[in-house]
């Protein structure tokens, strides 16, 4: 997907909401585990109930890891499903890869041609050539890890390099790799007050902004900082809205939790 | 497996050699295409004729990845496979994960309990509530990228941070986490000079090399920096041995190419 439709369909459904489908057996409805595919049968309710409300989806993919075989036919299932149901809907793969090149482009034909997500989360430590092979794909967005969410962000990413933090050494650096136009960056919701320096750096740029909900980070506050002309945020929301119920009704009740954050956006936006 | 065990074996079969799996269809001889599952068939071949001659073997697992399910059970197959036939073998997911502790706890799971590896590689870029959630495994170990074999390596981790460059920073910083006896360390043996620095730092702990052969890493000198009285090394080469052959006696050429290091490192020992 080019960048130009995702900020279309932001501006049509007045909504830059990302919904996190990070699918554990233990914690959906109980009477989707009669399912022959339970975690696909979970995602296609929730999809089904919230594909009007958000402009992205994103699978965590350690949660299909997790179960194996099945996790991995699952995840399959489930792109093929917004691929040819949901054609509109932005597709982010959360799988932190990274590694030598010759392998790195193992990964990005992996994520971007068999299973044909429209973007993938990549980890910068080990520099240009481990995401060069990512970039390399048109109309494919690498979304580049620089301050996220959790608390040990602090350990290294906060920490001076070359008297600026390491996140936004990683930032300007990963500007001057070949295809920077293909990469957006993960920074964390509940560090919102770094969005300001942040934008600074990259005003153009798409921003996957985790943490709002379960994590505590603050639509508003994250707004304040970084949005920009053309929205230029997809804000995620994973446990808040797909956990929010376990009773038969729950795909109508993330709907309703995702209304509410939609709604929010619709008034942020004007 | 202990590191006790894993000592033993090295001094055993005298040889601290890693093969890595990373399985390529376009690479393989071309008659296993017939076989049924041509990436296991090959992965077979190669464990039966080199067993005796490493302690390790380490598939990346971004090579089964590319495949899908068929990558993904062949992955499993593989380890299942060792861990029945050669359970003296120290196995090594080369996965290079790391998220925030809830999703890292997934892929801990994954790796160590489902699919029954001992180790797991492990990017360290998001801090230590990213990495905790592996060292708490008993027997299990977390193999922490430090400072990589490939070019992109100076972009960021030999940038200085408070003064030192950051892939000592990291080293250092892991030392304060919990369960830090589970880790060891990934050191590229294209950078075979620092390693006598390193050891300054973790005088005790293993370091997995990759980059002998095809990355052009040098044995000698790797453990004239490196080798501790524990030996403290698992030197890993893939595309060096396991692609020395395409024809139909490859397993025996491999196994011929991982003598030639064995006995390197018998010599090294002594």
């Amino acid at each position: 997907m080019t960048t130009q439709k995702l900020i279309e369909q932001i501006h049509k459904k007045k909504s830059f909401l990302c919904i996190g489908l990070d699918v554990d057996l233990d914690k959906i409805p109980k009477h989707l585990l009669k399912e022959k595919d339970p975690i696909f049968a979970f995602n296609k309710a929730i999809v089904d109930a919230t594909h009007h409300l958000c402009v992205a989806y994103k699978p965590n993919i350690a949660f299909y890891e997790a179960y194996g075989l099945k996790g991995w036919k699952a995840l399959e299932r489930t792109i093929n499903y917004l691929n040819d149901k949901y054609p509109e809907i932005f597709t982010i793969a959360d799988a932190k890869r990274g590694d030598i090149g010759n392998t790195s482009s193992r990964y990005a034909k992996a994520f971007f041609e068999d299973l044909a997500f429209d973007s993938l989360t990549v980890a910068p430590y080990m520099g240009k050539d481990s995401v060069e092979p990512f970039l390399a794909f048109k109309n494919k967005h690498t979304i580049l890890l620089t301050l996220t969410s959790n608390e040990g962000s602090s350990d290294f990413q906060t920490q001076k390099v070359n008297e600026k933090e390491l996140y936004k050494y990683v930032i300007e650096t990963s500007k001057t790799w070949k295809n920077s136009e293909n990469l957006m960056y993960v920074v964390g919701a509940t560090k919102a007050e770094y969005l300001a320096e942040i934008r600074q750096i990259i005003p153009d740029s798409f921003l996957l902004v985790p943490g709002v909900g379960a994590q505590g980070g603050d639509l508003q506050e994250v707004c304040k900082y970084g949005i920009n002309d053309n929205v230029g945020l997809l804000i995620n929301s994973s446990r808040g809205i797909i956990y929010a119920s376990q009773d038969e009704n729950f795909a109508q009740i993330a709907a309703k939790k995702a209304s509410e954050l939609q709604q929010q956006m619709a008034e942020l936006i004007n």
